[in-house]
C-alpha cells in the first residue's frame, strides 16, 4: 500500500522559510513521524519539484503504479494550474489535498484553487499536521 | 477532555437527506463509531441546532467549560454568518471546521466560507469521515 | 389535503405595515377569504416567524406530517436564507413561493432569491393575490 | 373581456421541443383546457412569433383593442429585449409575465428579466399550468 | 441633400407615451416645425419601426441613396444592438445619434450605448429638441 | 421618555472579548455612566441577543411601547440581515445605528450594512464611546 | 445531402464592406469556389436576413428538410441572442457556428458567443475560408 | 442674455493640443465665430482653468449674475469630479455639458461621466462643433 | 481648545442649497447656536473651501497650531479624495468625519469614503445636527 | 512542406482520458489516418509535453526550421499561459489553435483564452477531428 | 539641461510624515546629495504643491520653457487625477513617474495609476532612492 | 559582489522580437555595455530560460551563493506565476523587477504582477535602458 506525498514549488525548505508562516519543522522530520507511526499501513515516497510539468508528470507514474493515494500540497500552482487540476481528474487514484498554512488568512489569490473540485477532499490550516491528517485520511481504519 | 460536535441547519437528518451528496451514515452511527475508537482520548458531545443564535450561545456554553475543542460543520450557515465567525473568534479554544461534501464541486455560493479565517483547521470533502479527521485534528498523538 | 402558508420576518403585521408597499389587507382577512373560496377542497395552516431557525423547523414539522404542499413568503430571508433553501430541498412536499411586491422594481438586493431554484415554482408581486395564487398552483382542478 | 396569451421565440413547438425542460402538452392543448375551464368567464387569444418587432406590434395592438390583460412568454427575449420591457411600460393593459421552466435551476442569464420589474406580476416555474395560473391572476374572483 | 429621421422601438407614440419622460409633442409636430425652419436647407425623411432588422435594412437603404446624414434614435435597441452599431459602422454616411430624455438619470442599463462609438456625435437629454440639434448638427453653416 | 439599547451577537462579553478592537470597558459600566450623565432626561433600558429574530421582535416591542428611541448595534447581522433593516423600517419610533469599532478600517465585509439607509442617523467608531454619542443624538437639547 | 449556409446581419455585403476586417471576396464567389469543390458531395443552399427572427424561422425550416447541417455566421447576433441559440438547441441537425475575423482580438463584447454551447463545433477566424473549413466539417471524408 | 463657455484643465491648448483628437481650430477662433452667428442673439463669457475649485467657484459666479446658461466642457474632471456635478446640482442656470472628442472611442474611463445626470443636455463627439451646437441647445428659437 | 469645522466643496451654502437634502438652517446659525452651548468648553474655528488643495493646506495648518481636534465634511470630496485621507492620516490631531445626509439612502458613489479609515469615528445622517455631535465627540466630559 | 501538431498536458494519453469528454481515438490512430489522407501534401510531425516551458522551446524550434504551420492543442495551459501566447506572437509562421472539446459546455475558466489572439484561427468542438480540420486550414487547395 | 523634480500631495513633509512608510530622509537632504552627485549634467529644480490644478500648471510650465525632463511623484493623485495624465500627455518633454513606496505592498486603490500609460517611464519601491533613479533614468550616459 | 540579470520567457530573441515593443538592442551588448560601465563595481552573470521551474530553481541557487542582488525579467510570467512570487519572498537577496516596454500601455492582463509586492523596486518601461537601472538601483553609491 504506497502512499506519495507530493509537494510544490518553494516547499523543499519547509521549516526555514517564513518560519512565522509555515513553521520550523523541515520535512525530512515529518516523514521520520510517519513513518514510525504509520510505516505498518503504508509505504510513504516523498516528491518535490519547482516545476508543474514534473508534478504533472509525477501524478502520472503514480498512477501507473496504483499507488494507494497521494497527498498533495501543489503550493503557489494550487491557485494558477488548471493542468495539474486535469492531471488529478485524469488519473484514477485518490488525490488528497493539504495546504500547510490557513490559506483564508492570507492573500485573496491563496483563496481559489483549481485542484479542489478534483480532489478527494481538501485539510488546510493545521500546520506542519496536514501531512499526518492526509495520511489519515487514506487510512481510514485507524 | 471534552470534545463538542456542532452540526448546524439541515443536518439532524443525515443518512436520509440527499444521500447522493451527504452518504446514508446516521449522525448516531458516526457517534458510535468514534466513541469506539477514540473514546479512551477524548470525552464527545454532541449538538445540533437549526439556529444561527442557539449555535452562537452553544459556541460560548463549550468556551465557558473550557472545552478541548470544537469540531463545527455550520452547514449552510457557513457561508451567511459573520456572527458566527465572529464567535469563533471571540472564545479561546480551537474549531475545527468541517464539510461533508466537497463543497468545491457544487453551487459558487457554498465555496465561501465565513468561518474559516477564524478556524484552527478545515476539513472538507471526505464524506462522513471529516468528524473522524475532525477528531483526530485535534488528538495530534495517534 | 393540508396547506401550510408560512409567513417569515416582518409578515406579521400585513395590512399596517407600509401599506403602499404590501397594501391593506391583514392576513386574517386573505385567510378567512381562502377558506370560504377553497375550504372544500383542501385545509389552510398559518405559522409566522421573525426566526430563521423557527421557519426550518416549521418546514420539517409540514413534512413529517406529510402536508399536500407549502406556500412560503419567506420575506427578507429570501435573499439572504442558504439555510432555508437547503430545508426545502430536503423535505420531499412541494414549496410553492410567492412575494406579495414586485420584487423587481425594489433594491437590487431583493432581486435574488436563495430559495427558488428549489422551490416548485415563484408566483411575484400580484399583491395580497399571490396567497390565492399560491393555493390555486397546488389545486390543479379549479 | 378578452384576454391574449402572447408565446415568444420557440415556443412554437411546446410539446415537442425539449420535453424533459418543457412538457410534452402542446399549446393546442392548453388553450383547448383553459377555454374549457374559463371560456365562461373571457375570452382567449393566442399568438406566436420569432420576431421582437412583431410581438412589440402586437402588444399595442392588443392595447388599442383595449384587451383585458395579456399573459406573456416572451422565452429568450424575456433577458435581452429592452424594447418589449418599454412596450410592456407603454401600454395600458396589465401584463402577466410566465415561465413555464424553473429559470433559476438553469443558467445565469436566464435569471435575469428585463420585463419583469413592468409586469403586473411574474409566474415562474409550474410548467405549462403557468398559463392556467396567469388567467387566474387576471380572473381574481375564481 | 436629404436627411433621414429614423425612430426605433416605441418611439411611433411619443407626445402620449409616458410624457413625464418623453414630453407631449408627437413626432409630426416635431417634423412640421424642423421642415418651416430647415426646409430651404435640406430634406427631412421620417422612417419608424420596431424591429431591428428593419432598421438595418433603412440604414443601408438611405446609404445606397446617398443620404447626406441620418439622424437616430435607436430606442431601447441603442443598448442591445450591436448589429445596429455594426451597420452604422459599414455604411458612408454620418449617422447622428439622439436621445429624447436625459438616460443619465434613468436605469443603468440605458446608459450603456452599442452605437455611440460609431455615430459622427451624440446628443442627448434636450427633450424633443434633439431633434432640431440633430439637423443643426448636420448643416453646420447655421 | 424611554430609550432602549440593544446588542447583537457577540456583544454580551464587550470589555473582555478582544480588547484591542473592542475596549476593555463592559456593558455595565457604559449604562451606569449614562444613567449618571443623562438619567434625569431618558430612562435607558438594555437588550441584548445572538438571535436575529429575538431583535427583530425587540424592536416592535419597543414600538409597541412607543420609546422615544433605539439605539441599535446589531454587530455582525448589520452586514448581513435585510430582515433587521425591514423592522427598522416597518417601526415608526428612530433607530440610530452605532458600531463600537471603525468598520472601516476592518475586513471588507464590515463595510456594507443593510440597516443604515433605513437608520435615523449612523455613529461609528468611537470606540464605546458611541453608546453615549447615540443618546446625545436623541436628546438634542444637550 | 443538403448544406445550408446562414449569414446574419450585415453579412450580405462581404467584400466590400470593411475590407481590412471582413477581407474583399464576395460571398457569391465564396459559394462559386464551394460548389466547385465539394458540389459532387452536397448542396449548397444560401441565406442572408438582418431580421434575428427570420433567421430563427430559417433555422426550423432547415430542420423540418432535414438538412444535413448548417453552417451559421450569425454576425453581431452571436452576441446578443438568445432566442437563436434555443434555436439551435431545439432543432435537430447540426450547427456549425463561423466567425470571418479573429473575433479575440476585437472589442471584449464580441468575444462572448450564445450559440457556441449549441453548435456542433467552432471555427473562427480564417477570413472567408470559414466557410470552406465548415463545410469540410461536416464532410468528414475528405 | 449672458451665455459662459468653461473649459477645464488641459482644454487651454486647443487648437495645438493632440489635434488628432480634439482637431487644430483654437478656442479663440471658436469664439469669434460664435459672435459672428449669434452675437445678436446673446452674449458669449469664456473661462478656462486647471483647478477643480476653481470652475466650481465659477459656477457659482455665473449663478449668481443669473447668466441665460452655461456651456461646459469640464475635461478629465468630467470623469472624476463628483464636487462639480454637485455643483451643476446647486445652481439654478441649466448646464450643457460638451465634450470635444467621441469619448466612447476612447479609454474606459472616459465613458463614464459624473456630471451627466445633472446637465440639461449632453452633446459629444462633433469635434469643436459641439461649443455651436451647445450655444444653440440654449437658443431655441434658431 | 480649539476646534476646527472645515466644509468641503458646495457646503458654503447650507440652508439655501437642495434644502430637502441638507434642511434649512444655515452655518452661521450653527456655529453661534455651538458656540452658546459649548464655548465655555473650546473656541469653534470655521473654514469652508471648493478647493481640495486648500483644504489639505488647512488641515496641515491645524496641526502646525496643535488644535484639539478638526471636525471634517468634506462633502463630495469625501469620496473621490486620497490626498485628503492621506493628509488626515500625516497629522497628529483627530478629525472627526461628519455627513448632513444620509449618505446610504442616496446613490451609490456617496457611499464610498476614502478618508473614514483614517477617521477618528464617523457621524452621518442626522442632519445639520451632526456638527453638534461632532463636537460632543470630542468633548467626552459632557 | 512540414507541419507539426503540439499538444499540451494531459493530451498524451487522448482515448482513455475521460473518454466521454475527449472521445476514445488515440492520438496515433489520428496521425495515421491524417498520414493517409494528407501525406501528399504535407509531413506531420507530433510533440507532446506537460511543460509550459518546453512547449515554448519547440515553438521556437519550428520556427527556426520554418515549418509551413502548427497546430496547437495546448490544453489547460490556452487558459493560463501568457508566455506561449507570447510566444506565438513572436513566431513568423502560423499557428492554429485547436480545442478536442466544446469548451463552451464546460468550466467557465476553459472559455478564455490567451493564445487566440495571437492564432491565425481556432478550431473548437468538433472532438478528434480538430486535427484533420487544423490540417486542412493550412492547405487552402483541398 | 534643466530638470524638474515635482511632488505631489502630501509630500512637503518627507522625513517627517510616517517615516515607516516613507523614510526619514528629508527632501532637503536628497536634492542637496543630486546635486552633489549629478550637478555638473544637469540643474534641478523642485517644486511640492497640494493642489491638483498647480501641478497642471507646473507641467506647462517646464513644457514651455523645454526643460529637459519631469521627475514626478504626484503622490495620491496618481490613483485619481486623469487631468494630470492628460496634460502629460500633452506636453512634449518626457515625464519619469516616482513612487517611494512599493505601492504593490499597499491599500488596493494605490495600485491603479492614470498617469503611468503616459509617462516615459516608472520606478517604484526603492524608498527615497527613486528620485536619483529618476534623475539617472534621464541622464543616460552615467 | 555578484548582480545576476534573469530574463524570463521569450526574452532569449531581445533585439529581433517585435522591436517596435522591445527596442533592436540584443542582451549581449547590453551586458557588454553595463560591464563597461559598471564592471569595477560588480560582476554581473547572465541568465534566461522560458520554464518557470527554472527560474524558480535559479533564484535559490543566488540565493544559496549569497549573491548582492538579482535584477529579474520574468516576462509573462510576471502576470500569472505565483511560484515565483513566493520564491522571491522566500530567499534572502533583493530582487528588483524589471520590464523594458511600459505595460500600462498595453493589454490590461500585463498590468498586474504578481511579483511586485515581493520585489525591492519595480523599474517599467524605459526600454532595455532598465536593466541599467535595475543594477544602479542596486549600486547606490553611482
Amino acid at each position: 500500500m504506497k502512499i506519495s506525498i507530493i509537494n510544490g514549488p518553494n516547499l523543499h525548505n519547509l521549516g526555514t522559510r517564513e518560519p512565522n508562516v509555515y513553521g520550523d519543522v523541515t520535512m525530512e522530520k515529518v516523514l521520520d513521524q510517519l513513518n514510525k507511526k504509520y510505516g505498518k499501513y503504508c509505504q510513504l515516497y516523498y516528491y518535490q519539484s519547482n516545476h508543474e510539468g514534473a508534478i504533472i508528470d509525477k501524478l502520472y507514474d503514480c498512477d501507473a503504479q496504483t499507488y494507494y493515494g497521494i497527498i498533495l500540497n501543489a503550493g503557489a500552482l494550487t491557485h494558477t494550474s488548471i493542468a495539474i487540476a486535469d492531471a488529478i481528474s485524469s488519473i484514477n487514484i485518490p488525490v488528497v489535498e493539504v495546504h500547510i498554512s490557513n490559506v483564508y488568512k492570507r492573500e485573496k489569490f491563496r483563496q481559489h484553487s483549481f485542484t479542489s473540485p478534483n480532489a478527494k477532499g481538501i485539510i488546510t490550516g493545521f500546520g506542519i499536521d496536514v501531512y499526518r491528517l492526509g495520511v489519515l485520511s487514506l487510512l481510514t481504519d485507524i
